[in-house]
């Protein structure tokens, strides 16, 4: 199977360029974007307890989807107009993490992320 | 080459797995983070100008590149809680925005998407 | 008492003029960076379940106040640059909201805020 | 003229009681609902240059201003919730800024404000 992401990467360049959307998609721009659809992925689950958010119907689960897609769509362009390898970006992000929160001999995480905050 | 998505995929859910983060990661919580993770993208370019925010220096555009890789994290974390195949997310999506905003014979798109908003 | 927001307002703008940034809080900037105050917000947040954030220790409580600072004064300065009345602005939505969402007779809502996103 | 803000509050607090929503309005609920209007008001501003976002039409004004009403309507019922008093909070934050970023004898800021991100 090829990668699907490089897959993405093309046609979401091509629709970009198609439609003259270049102009409109500054690195700025694109972060709001991104973060403009972060937070209608949030109004999906603000007034859900943890357990609902966990058990969504497949109607909401589409919809929720495509929410995310949009920000994945917007990280695929942002990485194309900064030149950032999101892959490698992930795979350095972990092994910062990998050090950063070592995993407890007894099987528990030295640290709790959630002290991270 | 492999598909390296889904080789991120296998390994983001053997670390939180390791942590015994599951226990945090709702799908609610990890929309948050995601949202928390898109605004701390946003600070890097908040007081930049369209210009500059497409001139970043190889220090800044890794700094950004590691605000990417964290909401990619989530994003991937995400789909693993809601059973959501993120790929064919991104393309359902795709097909929906080419009916919605097809490319004009003159070369312009019929709609502009900034009218979007 | 005099009223506490205008009294802000005047020290909000005198602050930034006496700095010159008012050359970077262009509605578009200031919007980015209350919204990335809104991400750090969040952050506080995220890995806690509902019952702890109601439950929050003094100095967790003054660090989410100090967030909270930080986007009404971003929210104050983007109401001077667009000459909007805040106050005018939430009795405006507060009005919308009061026909959306009637008291029911029985003493419930007549439609669940919930079903609203 | 009385507090408006203090007005809001006791407003914003029996509309809520009076719809049952208390039960909804955990601070995480909260700091999720503020950070989704958060994105909605990005959304306004995202293809706009900075030119253009200062200088809206007064129906785009309007809609901004709403975006920025849900925001403040959030951000006080999340100070009912965690007995935050947020003018005093804005006057701590502003103590704070002062300190940190003084004002330069020369009429520039000693540090500008975009290298503090």
């Amino acid at each position: 199977m090829p990668d699907s992401l490089d897959q993405l990467d093309a046609r979401l360049l091509a629709f970009a360029q198609a439609r003259d959307w270049e102009r409109f998609h500054s690195p700025k721009n694109l972060a709001m974007a991104l973060a403009g659809e972060a937070g209608e992925l949030l109004e999906h689950f603000q007034w859900l307890s943890e357990q609902q958010s966990a058990a969504l119907s497949p109607e909401q689960t589409r919809l929720v989807a495509l929410e995310m897609a949009d920000i994945l769509i917007y990280l695929i362009r942002l990485s194309q107009r900064l030149g950032v390898d999101l892959i490698a970006a992930v795979e350095e992000k972990m092994a910062i993490n990998e050090t950063r929160f070592p995993v407890d001999p007894e099987g528990l995480a030295a640290e709790d992320e959630p002290r991270r905050a």
